[in-house]
């Protein structure tokens, strides 16, 4: 049995107007009717296979999650009184479950296409977590993209689909990301991995002790409340923040990778939204009330306002409330650092 | 002395949805503080060359003009009952007016941006008016517009400004509209027209009699409302529907055109909205909210929403009330067409 532990929060810039600090991208059905956190709930939802999952989020976020979680209703919550990145989040988990407890800790503000996909790594990196084997998914790379850290592979790990990790590498500039493309051993690093509770927590303690014990007195702390648990705020908000990559899987000895091929997107801005949707035979997407005229590659997102267009190429619209955000393609990684974006 | 005579209307699809059939054009501001109705007035606000102006507009705009006439409390204000066009709404002001009364019929749909330029065309105009000639503004034409009808001259008028028309021409294809540039005897017709009100009415009666004697008969049952006077709806609504520019301009023997040069604009669309405003040095006028990064010839208007775009060029964005419009500069003229402008 593998336990899902889902991160849920996000600032809201990249996606912005349509997600905001208040509601981030987890909690918005950008992908299809579910929004991409019930979709992270209904892909681990085979009680078959997976136990009930685990939830980490902001307690700003407590109450998207208490309303999207009709599909989990046995879950259990923990509430970061605030943010302090992977390293402590996954750590909270990972106190909260026995220490032989097979965790796979999967972001929710990504898509992911082909849930098949993603089942066969879950499992694949589930027996190299009963193995003593910290996994990553390494997600098969399909683009030079510059946006993502990378994993390069290093010998096979006998008898499972999985190798060592030879190493992470932090997001490359574009010469490099084509060259990690054509060398065929790197693939992305999405954010997911699976491994024994007591084993993350054993690196952590090693790797970064400050953080491993600042969680635990935070939990030791901390109040359970229904399905809620949480931390002690002041002993958690003096945790430092780092990511898992830094604090942990970039250090240990025990780092392994299995390749998945599952659709997956982070939707990372809104022209890997349009990629991840479906357009008309012109490639345009619409989503709310909308007249095109002669409009090619174009992806309009209202959620209210009657919205016209003439003559656009490769353009994203969106209006929310009273926002509206107009931005060609090729200069949309600019929107989370609009005003707007960063001054919510 | 001269008699303003100002048609106001318009049914406000190519400036949609900033103008709508509700609110068009004359009654906003589009170009500086004061709208183009207001503007009109002031132009012709000088008591000593100008009577008290006559405005004609349709009683669904009455309370635009109401609002917007503080600047001429004199004016008389001619309600039409339905719109009828040009030939039948200047007859209606010529039948409330002596018959020795030079009118100056102006649009008020056009900015004018040099009002000294407008007052010299008056009085020459007006000058040849008073020897019984229908006299059209010819307005120097700048460019091989497709979209405007034009006036040949002909021979000059001896001790005027002015010169017969030769003829009048409907709005050209491109090629025609360049020779015409070139050709240098061509200039724009504008709308604007002056004559005495009896001279109006006996080429009227004489080209287009069943207009003249229908507007007659809607004037001889009229009623007076303070400073309005109301035609008789059933019998307005009953008269043919024609421009003054066919009914009588191009058929009188006694049309003469003064050359105009006050910088005019018919601002028929957004583009030329966008070149009669002040723009900044990357090109772009802004009024209202919005953050613009790396935009060039980038043309904002929002009510209310806050804007924000990113790497656009030459495009128009649009935000009134419940109505987003983005349209690229060279499809432009598409706007009027668009299903919110035609379905008001």
């Amino acid at each position: 049995m593998i336990t899902p532990v889902i991160l849920c929060g996000g600032n809201g810039t990249r996606l912005w107007p349509r997600s905001r600090a208040v509601k981030p991208k987890p909690f918005l059905p950008l992908v299809g009717d579910e929004t991409l956190f019930e979709a992270a709930l209904s892909r681990a939802g085979d009680r078959s296979m997976f136990n009930a999952p685990m939830i980490v989020t902001g307690k700003g976020h407590l109450c998207h999650v208490e309303a999207q979680l009709t599909g989990a209703q046995d879950a259990k919550v923990l509430v970061e009184p605030a943010a302090r990145n992977t390293a402590a989040a996954i750590a909270l988990a990972a106190l909260r479950l026995p220490e032989e407890a097979v965790m796979l800790v999967c972001p929710s503000d990504h898509h992911i296409g082909d849930a098949g996909g993603f089942i066969r790594a879950a499992q694949e990196a589930a027996l190299l977590a009963r193995q003593g084997w910290l996994v990553a998914f390494g997600i098969v790379a399909t683009a030079p993209e510059t946006g993502f850290g990378y994993v390069k592979r290093g010998e096979a790990i006998p008898g499972s689909g999985g190798y060592k990790v030879d190493r992470f590498v932090e997001k490359p500039d574009l010469e490099r990301a084509m060259q990690f493309l054509g060398e065929g051993t790197y693939s992305w690093n999405g954010g997911i991995f699976a491994f024994r509770a007591g084993d993350y927590l054993r690196e952590l303690d090693q790797h970064r002790p400050d953080i491993a014990a600042a969680v635990r007195e935070a939990v030791a702390r901390g109040t359970e409340e229904g399905r809620c648990f949480h931390p002690d705020a002041t002993l958690f908000g003096a945790v430092p923040s780092e990511s898992i990559d830094y604090a942990v899987m970039e250090k240990t000895a025990h780092a392994a990778v299995v390749p998945a091929t599952m659709a997956w997107s982070d939707i990372g801005n809104w022209h890997a939204l349009w990629e991840a949707r479906d357009t008309d035979e012109n490639g345009n997407c619409v989503i709310g009330q909308a007249e095109l005229v002669n409009c090619r590659n174009v992806l309009v997102e209202s959620d209210g306002a009657h919205v016209s267009l003439i003559g656009l190429q490769d353009t994203i619209v969106v209006v929310d409330g009273g926002d509206v955000m107009v931005t060609s393609v090729s200069e949309v990684q600019k929107v989370g650092k609009l005003r707007g974006a960063v001054h919510q």
